[in-house]
């Protein structure tokens, strides 16, 4: 189902029940570019640590937009023994709501966004049918916001399309050169009370003249009158006063207060489709979602901390392609059937979906080495527990997921060089280099520099000893390179990091400081999205659930 | 008529000759975004100089996308007494054309975004089938980089696609573990020519096999083969050996330059429009066209240079639309012809057509103060001359126009006040604290400072006295605070400016040093665009026409 602008209010029971009744659910997102600084080989080292990743993606990937969300719900009908399944693609924009409300810039790649218009990628539906979204702050603020402009209007001031009776308790002081304008104002509105209109329409003034306006019949006229700002055609303002009985009042001023909240809600718009997924405690698998799972943080719920070791609770599972074939399914009524056989790649629903039976593959899969064999594993069974929480490491030789409920793996790297050398040199130089220590293998930093993975760890030392006295190259191993990084970062006055055996960084945190933030779960339930995702330090808890 | 890359190449040579024929030219730009930093009131601060609204807007305005061009050619058809119009819309999207081509990163501001959308715009036509574009520098290094591959095919390195026959003087130098994989090739080719087969496909190989490939055939066989890479559909790629006579060779070798030209001149693309529209010579019209020509240049020319002063020659007439509907016209057969009443504004085709209507009912109204009255003045009178090279500088009070062939105008400023203060301070405070000099106008710098525009000089001197001993805001002259700023930028080390009468800057240039840059026309003729615009001091001048 495809859900823009145009229909999203129509559809958000139906999603919402979607995740509601769901064993799972798939994600997957479109960007509209990956890097502002690197190219992909610098941004994606084979040798990154997690945190290395983490931190290159936030500085150089979080400044596009994530424009497409797709969803896809699984649900499991025992009676048939199939998957009943709901693909949503949505389309996401921030599309300003009022004057005052940020105008957000993004950054679009050109590569990027040609890649998708040669998928057929349909651009209109974004930019012109994207739905909204707020992140939290965003949110609160605006809440703040339409809180203040209530008690303003309550206390006259400002432009409000409303007057509390019991408010202004002493007349507005208006200025000598406004007093014929304001006098003209009363003498129309008693004339209202004695004549047979109902509403009156004062003429266009300036937003001090309404507040005048405002202050002084609330003051003069404290019951009786609803009092309201309107626009005419040509978008000038002009005030609206109406008589009504104390029950209209009531009812006009419900209205008003429900008319608020209706618009607070649409601005917080595809966010809400977030909080579901995040309230559902569904379990959420992805495809290579590091990226996605940082954008949808990102951009609908808060600001991505510093560092990724407080967080968490979050489900991927590390999907394969090949397998999905044999998996019995069937679409919702309502919703497109995809047909495998004609493949919609890179549309984010279609996307989200072919995750969807590639995790379902995958779970029947362990269940064929059970005794007796399983031939459907639910997506609440403990033999997939231990893929929950990783999100899997793109292009990473050594450390296939990161795992955002405990401490990252540590490998051995004993076997890795650092080397820095002109730039002019080509792979090739490097290849040659090392031509005596045969297969080799290649990680380039930057211009200058590139690790290199030797096939033996005894050849290092050789390795080592022949460089001594060259002048065009010189070579670190990976634990003096590791050092000499941190003493940089420790002048600089970051924090020192605490050195574990085999000369390994480990993560910085005591088993004290780490508690509010590190909840491994060892019972079969899983935890939502969104629920201390990445949690800052900072943050209060009291949102973890 | 709309241009894409679909229809582009077909209708090049009816741009060409509708820029040829014309009398003169109107355009417009359509862009992503306008601010990356200040909002609109602090980019276009009332009291701004040339300088300074030309160095925000470079600063915050260039990262955005010019994505739709419009152009609109105006001839005059003397038996008819009508302007014969043809408007083109073009849509500019950066395409990377190859894999080592640069990847634009470009800005996108929701607010401008949403706005175009509300006018119908389709994003589609710009993401999915934009004309690619190169500016002078790219268009280059694509040119030289062309040429060296030439060159290298010439050697027998890189990844060539033929071989010319003059070239490898040397046996290559065939590393011994593929010595093997060489031979082979070698008596493949040697039966190539004792059997009937024309040509021959090797297996596809590694980019240093096929090197080493060309480089053997080449010192092997100098003569009677034509040697190519080509690609499988799987996009590996494989070496093609062909038994050609020195005619089929020669023909070979000049397909193969020819289709390098036109892949050149493709991705060069829309810039060649612009081109064309600057060896025109023809006067170009634009409405508020500071941006549209500062976004041009920084396109599809050059980077723009750090100040304003030297250069130029670009034509700008300041346009008032209230004119156009007394204008005779006619749309060229095969156009589409707009029809003003229902307007399409903001197709940047649709806005050079409006634009170009006012300037013809401008200069007609310049007629009609002839003696005797004329009711048709061309695009090269004389009469329209003093209005050439002005840039209207929008919502600046005092300074209507950038002069782009001479010194700025330099309104006295003596009854402006620098004014810093509380951030909490709002237009009501300043106009409060002024209250006793009757009419104000307030200009924001920023949360802290604005300018303070008295109706009277001598308030200014009491304004002064009155401030002398406050505390939380703080009261400069003009002068005062245009000293200090130059002071602030000697500091930084940046040339100090000469002083002329009354505390005014002048722009820093001396009766010596300009002429290069400075070419003030007084004949009929008008400049072309991009000659001579913006030029850095360090470039050459000879394509100054």
């Amino acid at each position: 189902m495809e859900v823009t602008r145009k229909n999203y209010k129509d559809c958000l029971n139906t999603v919402y029940s979607a995740i509601e009744e769901a064993d799972f659910l798939a994600i997957d997102g479109e960007f509209s570019g990956i890097s502002d600084g690197p190219n992909v080989s610098a941004l994606t080292n084979g040798l990154d640590t997690p945190e290395e990743r983490y931190t290159k993606l936030k500085k150089h990937s979080m400044d596009f937009l994530l424009f497409q969300f797709g969803l896809c719900t699984f649900k499991y009908d025992q009676t048939q023994s199939k998957y009943i399944t709901k693909p949503f693609n949505f389309y996401v924009f921030p599309k300003p709501f009022n004057r005052t409300s940020p105008d957000i810039k993004f950054i679009c790649q050109s590569s990027s966004i040609d890649f998708l218009a040669s998928q057929g990628f349909d651009f209109n539906k974004v930019f012109c049918h994207g739905i909204p979204y707020l992140n939290k702050e965003e949110e609160a603020q605006l809440r703040e916001q339409t809180e203040e402009r209530r008690n303003q209007h309550a206390n006259g001031v400002g432009t409000p399309s409303y007057i509390s009776p019991s408010s202004s308790k002493s007349p507005a002081h208006v200025p000598d050169e406004h007093k014929v304008f304001i006098n003209k104002v009363v003498e129309k509105v008693e004339a209202l009370f004695t004549n047979s209109d109902k509403t009156l329409d004062l003429e266009p003034c300036t937003g001090f003249q309404r507040k005048l306006i405002y202050q002084t019949l609330n003051w003069k006229f404290p019951k009786g009158l609803h009092v309201e700002t309107m626009e005419t055609e040509k978008k000038e303002r002009y005030i609206q006063v109406s008589k009504v009985d104390e029950e209209e009042r009531k009812r006009r001023e419900q209205q008003k207060l429900e008319r608020e909240q209706e618009e607070l809600n649409d601005a917080v718009g595809f966010s809400r489709v977030i909080h579901a997924i995040s309230k559902s405690g569904k379990l959420v698998v992805g495809h290579n979602m590091l990226l996605d799972v940082m954008h949808t943080i990102h951009q609908f719920y808060c600001p991505l901390p510093e560092l990724l070791f407080y967080l968490f609770v979050f489900q991927e599972l590390i999907t394969n392609t090949s397998l999905y074939t044999v998996i019995s399914r069937k679409t919702a009524e309502g919703f497109p059937s995809y047909d495998t056989a004609q493949e919609q790649l890179h549309e984010a629903g279609y996307d989200a979906y072919i995750t969807g039976l590639c995790f379902i593959s995958m779970a029947n899969y362990l269940g064929s080495f059970l005794t007796p064999p399983k031939a459907y594993i639910s997506a609440r069974s403990k033999l997939i527990e231990p893929f929950f929480n990783k999100l899997f490491l793109m292009r990473i030789i050594d450390i296939p997921y990161l795992n955002i409920t405990g401490p990252d793996l540590q490998p051995k790297r004993d076997h890795v060089l650092y080397v820095t050398f002109p730039k002019e040199w080509k792979t090739s130089d490097l290849y040659q280099l090392f031509s005596a220590f045969g297969n080799i293998q290649v990680s380039w930093i930057d211009d200058t520099s590139a690790f290199v993975s030797l096939s033996q760890t005894d050849q290092v030392q050789i390795a080592m000893n022949t460089s001594r006295y060259a002048e065009s190259y010189r070579i670190q191993t990976y634990a003096e390179y590791v050092q000499g990084k941190q003493q940089d970062k420790e002048k600089l006055g970051q924090p020192a990091k605490s050195w574990g055996e085999g000369s390994w960084v480990k993560p910085h945190y005591t088993a004290g400081g780490i508690s509010n933030y590190y909840h491994k779960r060892t019972d079969n339930h899983v935890k939502h999205i969104g629920s201390g995702w990445l949690l800052p330090k900072s943050e209060s808890c009291n949102w973890i659930n």
